[in-house]
């Protein structure tokens, strides 16, 4: 995807091709950031690029522990915290640790089709299941394809496609689900919430905590978007403080974080992000992004559920081949991505990670492809 | 590891343990690290922190080309350069790349075990073969399990853990080997060389590069040991420019360093590193700790190969237990690793790169056990 842009940018010129076609965000990271980062490099203390234990700082784990702590009504200390490569890394931490081959994960659709790489890495089986027509969570689907091969659920919540946040209710009742089949079935049946947009949430939405609902849970999470920090890989995966087995798991995380060539995630970024985790890029910005957007698209008359999180927008294609129709936007200069990409065909995705002008001067482009239909 | 020296130094006071058992630099990285970090952090460029290609910014990769380029015969772009999450993330990214389950590695012993769960990750099998007294590369022992299953022969030099150099001879003679049986089984035996120590060499000592002996062959290496970076998890692979199948051997690099979820090597680092690709710790002074130690010890008896490079020594086990052994030398509170904990029972590894003052406040215990026998 990065090289295609970047293959056409050169062709027509940076300013002519409108690139939604990546979750890289346009926003810098806060200004903290160079402070904190100044700050770190002219301390003398020794020993700062160094190795230290797998899991991370122990520092580092405890600000996150605090952090969450305000946030949730389990009590994390820095044990439950591992410091990851991304989410990306948190995710296979996870996984490696409750995974046998064979056993399947359960991901509403559309998702992050990066998760069947992530499973199949570890020998795991996706069992990818639909959700609502609003993109909320569809429980009837899930308790279809329960089974005793289930290990775990894996959600991801500001949505990435859809930019949908589940309802504390929904969740709720997600949790009471996967209680009672771990119960049936006598293991823990987990819940995973991949929250790296969490903080990107518009219109007053909360994003309420699967940490208060059940309590076979892990959240993985990274400072890749919310501090536009993507390329440095950063973040963390948090286990329920009540979670079962809770040294095995504990354990298991750590020694997955070391065996699977990640080591422990990069200090200097460890460091600098135990100063920043109340920060984040300014949201009101990515609003502004999403209003124009959804404005400009309404208007043209495209079928869409308006997000409430994360910065991307999944319409309803104009025409039935989704592939088809991305490839008549991009006749305009126009990348976005089909639907079936992300499980969702019949739908196509457009990042607004944005500048502004990106979204101005690619709307014409949008609405002459519409109307040729 | 990590964690029982850290308890220990609890215990007994950091000053009175004596901790060789982790290969955790103690000099500081090169002066110029600070100086390139301020200028970077300083420089007013948007994006810095944001996703590259997955294989890496393409200037990082042009100076690790430029770099290597000096080094070697064949000539390499950035193509054939992937930049990864320190020598772990690059062993896995290429054992991802090559490996089908049930594929074999060959791997001379004693070796750093690591290599067995990243094998394992891959649903690779490793097949550990002796190297000869003097830990050089025993040909026939290799040859005697080569099969068709063989994908691979993986050779870390300078050694972790006996700090052996492979000579040019040597590796011409695996280079033939490997070319003989790739003929024989009509497909590539990679020859995968993992060298984050090659610039830690001693007494004049070369190390010859395998780029310059076989084709299908790949070099993994990182910053960690170095520049003592190992916390920022900075390395690369390199394939060779005339590999078979080079499109889809890159390709796969690529994919895999993305899907094992490192995505891209940190960015920061990345940027920074090619600014001290010709830099390094001032390895004299891990010449002077070496010596020191070497001297004690062969003072007191014990029996070991000088080593030509990395920071370890790999002394015989005076008594026939190594576990035994390094308990008795643990009741001094010095703290070695076992050789069977790299398939060398019989051996123990001491890791030098520590102050000069652990050395030399550490030879009286290492006296008073031999002593004790």
């Amino acid at each position: 995807m990065f090289e295609e842009g970047e293959e056409r940018k050169a062709k027509y010129g940076a300013e002519n091709v409108f690139d939604f076609s990546l979750g890289n965000p346009s926003l810098e990271p806060p200004t903290k950031l160079k402070r904190v980062l100044d700050d770190l490099i002219n301390d003398p203390a020794p020993g700062q690029h160094a190795y230290m234990p797998n899991a991370g700082f122990v520092e580092t784990r405890q600000a996150v522990a605090d952090y969450l702590n305000k946030l949730n009504r389990p009590q994390f200390t820095a044990d439950e915290i591992v410091m990851t490569v991304g989410a990306g890394g948190g995710l296979n931490v996870v996984l490696k640790t409750i995974l046998d081959p064979g056993d399947e994960v359960i991901i509403p659709s559309p998702y992050f089709v990066e998760y069947n790489f992530y499973l199949d890495n570890h020998q795991g089986v996706p069992r990818v299941v639909r959700t609502k027509s609003d993109f909320s969570v569809d429980l009837d689907t899930i308790a279809e394809v329960v089974t005793e091969k289930t290990r775990a659920v894996l959600i991801n919540s500001p949505n990435n496609p859809t930019g949908r946040v589940y309802r504390e209710e929904e969740l709720k009742e997600l949790g009471n689900l996967l209680l009672y089949y771990s119960g049936k079935f006598g293991q823990p049946i987990y819940l995973i919430s991949d929250e790296p947009y969490r903080k990107i949430v518009y219109d007053g939405v909360a994003v309420p905590s699967i940490f208060n609902m059940y309590n076979e849970s892990f959240v993985v999470t990274s400072f890749s978007k919310d501090l536009s920090l993507p390329g440095e890989r950063i973040g963390y995966c948090a286990a329920h403080p009540d979670i079962s087995d809770k040294d095995i798991v504990l354990a298991g995380m750590v020694l997955c974080n070391r065996i699977l060539g990640y080591v422990n995630a990069p200090a200097l970024m460890q460091r600098t992000i135990s100063h920043l985790l109340e920060e984040s890029v300014d949201i009101s910005l990515y609003k502004k992004k999403r209003d124009m957007l959804c404005d400009g698209l309404a208007s043209f008359g495209y079928d869409f559920v308006k997000p409430e999180g994360a910065f991307y927008l999944f319409p309803k294609s104009p025409t039935e081949d989704d592939v088809a129709f991305v490839g008549a936007l991009q006749e305009e200069n126009i990348l976005t991505v089909p639907g079936s990409g992300f499980g969702g065909p019949g739908y196509f995705r457009i990042a607004y990670c944005v500048p502004d002008e990106v979204i101005e001067k690619a709307l014409p482009g949008f609405g002459r492809v519409m109307e040729k239909g």
